[in-house]
């Protein structure tokens, strides 16, 4: 009769990728109904405007919230909080919904936990527990703090949930709703389009037909000054492997500046012949472009996420996801050419690595939508010790 | 040479009182410098100005930020915080401050939090660790989980700030600051000014010389709705206990405006005649005016803290100070007139108790000047689990 | 087919009276689709919480913004304006209207006509081309140059903007809507209801059968220090006066504390006998009260609008409406006990005043929506000289 | 003894060129002290940092303000204005100036002049009264409407400020003070430095030696789908004269990306051999670029007003400078390719032409200090009919 609202706030590319599923799964739930609001960098087209995937997708904002200053630095991320947290209160005030969901540990997520928890909506936190080595780790650990309802990744996550002093109960490991769509291209057998074609993207146009790598590095917050130099040695790394290569745009971040900087500058000087560059793709095309890649490189969660379900070698750079739960896939190599190389030919020599269901096996989103249907929702609590 | 510039946010007259003494010392201490910002209610006419009280102790602003919405409901407080989010990020800023100091848990305390560490300005937090039974008891653990360095109350805050993953280095306990003031007083042996004379306040001329009771009563935010209720039963209480008693009007708070409500109504039905109400007090004259009551009756954390090490019993109401580590001075009652009629009765017949050190020996301002000026500063971190 | 969208954003009390017409008949019209959005003061329980009357009254509001800061001076006024303006633009940005009005001249409207304006949404400016003495007159006048189609209320209003270089014809003379509901109650004889029993309100209970009076007095922003000083000579002439009155609360301004603590003080120390107050009334109670009161005393622009239509005599006090168009039966009166003294004998001699329309004739709302529904809305304009 | 404080809020680069006299004139004035606030995209890489020009010159900024809004839309214009007008606030709250100072007419200038009349500083407005076809004449009208003295470009616009009904005594004509640089080297002979050595720039090396012509293009608010279209007009026609040109990137500005964009894949598609790009340039070597350049060509407001003092001629394109007052240096063309061709070719035959002083004669930072330091401040007035 009454469907629970169920009010998700995407703010970024990345995490509409994370909870496509959810999404899917609570608008076909008999007893749930979706408010979507897209805010921050998901409606900016120098992030890719997400806004326009999600809509293709079949899914309808109810709300629309413009929040990221410019500057991309420690004081507009600060401030781009503050925005979002006025402006997605109002938008929850208006929207009355029964319950929030607050994705991840993205710097201007806690803007989304604080609307709703001040407000006593319950709110739901998807993907706490995990550990890396920036502002993330607060962020996710305070955003843990403020919510109700934790649905995490894998057990390793959900122990430190517990941990933190949260009730068992509420604490649920349902995997990580990225894998969904991973499960969904298990069968495909080769690329079914031409992403040069497809997506256009700039720089030299590459022969990737039989290998190519992919790269996505985005700059680490707390050493935003370095992003610049880190991204210059994987730059040099990859034109001297003279491997096909696909680059990934970094997301909005303090230092995202750097990090493009970086790429513009050396573009410029280094003109480099094997590098093509795209700012977006659709989830499912990024998923199977990553699946029939010889590797992913760079300091992107989906190299530790979706690559261990798919199988897809990584060479994880620097502190970014230091301490996150990974499958063997995952090689880590610091910031630096020569290592990069090295690490690249062993890849190559080592191939694909077997499925993990360390992050989930498929169904999450299904699973999240039902706890959300079922679960007794709550808005206050108090520590377990 | 070069002092530490440490930044102190103070945002409501009893975090006021509570950091007064570590004020003073970071003042006076040779290697800092005090960069003290004035916000929220303490700006407030309406909730006893504290900007006035502050400027007589020798303290003055670098800062002043008005942040706070009208409407004392979930969601003006949740803007609120979102405001003064964007402001104190700008404040702070300008200013560059070595550390911000972040005071406890009350909700707009968040946003001193975020304006800190996505900044990288290393945040020290100032009573974490504890437990309460509400809306604090989320903000408190999110400021511990964005904060660097924590200096607690009490042994017990010390090993729950621990089990939330802190680094036991950066978790100091010095006790609570509060308890510093009281310690000024200790030798007192009679209230030395007339609370009618030099304060003023309303309601009817009471006889207080020979004995009476003090009241201070805060909205509790969960359940906002029942504050008016709440206070009603109290206000019966004392009417009928024809104690002659000093009421003290709840700080800003959602809900406020219930509790606020119920005495104004019971003031014009009523007409008490045992009852006098005041909107404020300098922080030493109501310690001594606590000193010398009978008791102190509400959920105020000062019937915790300074009363423990004051001896002066607690009637203590509700569930805001559930699970907050206490003394033998206080006895916990429900929110129902008869009960805390009896209760009353009760006490005046056992009176003082003797003093606890629970909450430190009052020098908690020192020890965090000193801790301020030589630990090693950071703003990063990692869960230590 | 396409119904033109009206965004109507009333952010005050007298405001929602004074386009309750307008409302009503945008609701109606065939071609016309009403979007109604509360904020500010309007939401607030302190001013007499429009909102609920607005229900009553059977409109709906799409959304709803807090936005006034607590502080109740120049800086909080400025601020609410700026966060009002992040916050309507947001709710235009989400409801895309095909014209937004803007009411008349109150300092946060200005966030309406900039919100509007720079999104180029078609803006309506209601009540320009007036003059006063205070801040209202800068920000009515801005008001008009960020207008493209401005409702004037009367033909010195209309000269007036033209003079100001707008376009003839986008100045239309409407009349004030707010004669509209005086109009309604044109025939009724005496007052239909008991105010004490129907709004409560606080004070002794007077003797208002026989005769009273009305007074409403606001603060005057640009000298709000003087506020408590004005409204004392108001109270001690009307307690001198010894005559039944009703006295209604200031709305939110800079300075509405100075007025209010006077008010309060007074009734303090003087207790008056013959005064009671009033928080908020019904519109059409309001002006049922003022239509068979001997006068109304204060500086309201009431006094200058519906009751020149319905030839109440008013003592119009101090600076706050000079220069505004009035009637016969406005006299001006100094902020001085004595003068205003005399002025109520003199005015309880003269008696009512027979009826002007020179603020319209109480077809204003009909006549607006049925220009707001075939007028060529645009969003452009260049100064016509 | 006391000087008056006069607070200047710069927020782009453009009007610190503007005011750039102002400020060393009120920085040396023994009788006025400087309050520098830099604000907006004057803080902003992307838009070629004034801050560090600023810094250059020996200017020290009291206070930042980082308030721009990514997204580049008239949605995120507004927001940007609300927020600058929340935190301008705060700056003038705490830093109590005796004056502010608001320049022109962008779209965030509007918050400089709200802050400031709210609080009841006496606003200064610079380039006032004149006329032009877009967003900044409505907004440039209403900072009118809100200053309290105005200090105009020229004649034609004191006669206009006064029409809309200003107190003659308040509206003097000062001359613009960006005629002040252009005048410092009026007897300069030939260009002292080389373009792409000291500034870099991207793009092709130009032989600029022998002739160069310089293109400084902005996007039009109202119709900012279309400035990609325009900018590619202007592209095409300077590609086809093969003349040596300098494009100054556009400031920040609702459609400023359509603009880079259009730039950008012009770039990518044409890789025009005769044009180079500059994001920015220390403002008098502009002027001095501009001084020896056979020309300006775009809709920058420089054209008007420095390029009339040095006689440069103009090919002024579009609406952007429309009904704006110009000498005969001037030529207007529409957005089209083969007559901005023409035009290119008639200019290039006719030459230069003798300095006007239509827009003052290079003294005007002086009389602007002068009248700060003895003006009769006030912040209140009524209009004059």
């Amino acid at each position: 009769m009454n469907k629970r609202k169920i009010c998700v706030v995407v703010t970024a590319r990345p995490s509409y990728s994370r909870v496509k599923t959810v999404l899917s799964e609570i608008k076909v739930h008999p007893e749930l109904e979706l408010q979507l609001v897209i805010a921050g960098s998901a409606l900016l087209d120098r992030y890719g405007n997400a806004s326009d995937f999600i809509r293709k997708d079949g899914f309808e904002a109810v709300a629309k919230v413009y929040m990221v200053l410019e500057g991309e630095n420690p004081t507009t991320m600060a401030k781009t909080t503050g925005l979002g947290l006025m402006e997605l209160t109002n938008v929850f005030f208006n929207l009355k919904p029964d319950a929030v969901i607050c994705i991840a540990d993205r710097f201007e997520t806690i803007a989304t936990s604080i609307a709703a928890s001040y407000q006593n909506i319950p709110l739901v936190h998807i993907q706490g527990g995990e550990v890396t080595g920036n502002i993330d780790e607060k962020v996710r650990h305070a955003n843990t703090k403020l919510a109700d309802l934790h649905l995490v990744s894998n057990e390793d996550a959900r122990e430190r949930v517990i941990k933190l002093g949260e009730d068992p109960e509420m604490v649920i490991n349902t995997g990580c709703p990225s894998i969904d769509l991973a499960k969904q291209i298990k069968n495909e057998k080769s690329l079914n389009f031409d992403p040069l074609k497809k997506y256009g993207g700039v720089g030299k146009k590459i022969n990737w037909e039989k290998e190519y790598i992919i790269i996505m590095q985005h700059p680490v917050t707390t050493e935003y000054e370095r992003s610049r130099e880190h991204v210059m040695e994987t730059l040099f790394a990859i034109k001297d492997s003279q491997i096909p290569a696909f680059w990934f745009w970094p997301n909005v971040d303090a230092g995202s500046d750097g990090t493009s900087n970086g790429i513009r500058t050396f573009r410029e000087q280094e003109n480099p012949e094997n590098i093509h560059f795209f700012k977006n793709m659709e989830p499912l095309d990024f998923l199977r472009l990553l699946k029939f890649s010889k590797m992913l490189i760079g300091n992107s969660s989906v190299g530790i996420r979706e690559c261990s379900f798919m199988g897809v070698p990584v060479i994880n750079l620097g502190k970014r996801q230091d301490r996150r739960l990974r499958a063997q896939n995952v090689t880590d190599i610091a910031h630096d050419r020569y290592q990069i190389l090295k690490g690249i030919k062993d890849v190559l020599k080592r191939g694909h690595y077997k499925s993990s269901s360390m992050y989930g096996n498929g169904n999450s989103g299904k699973k999240i939508a039902n706890i959300l249907a079922t679960v007794d929702l709550r808005s206050s609590k108090t520590i377990t010790y």
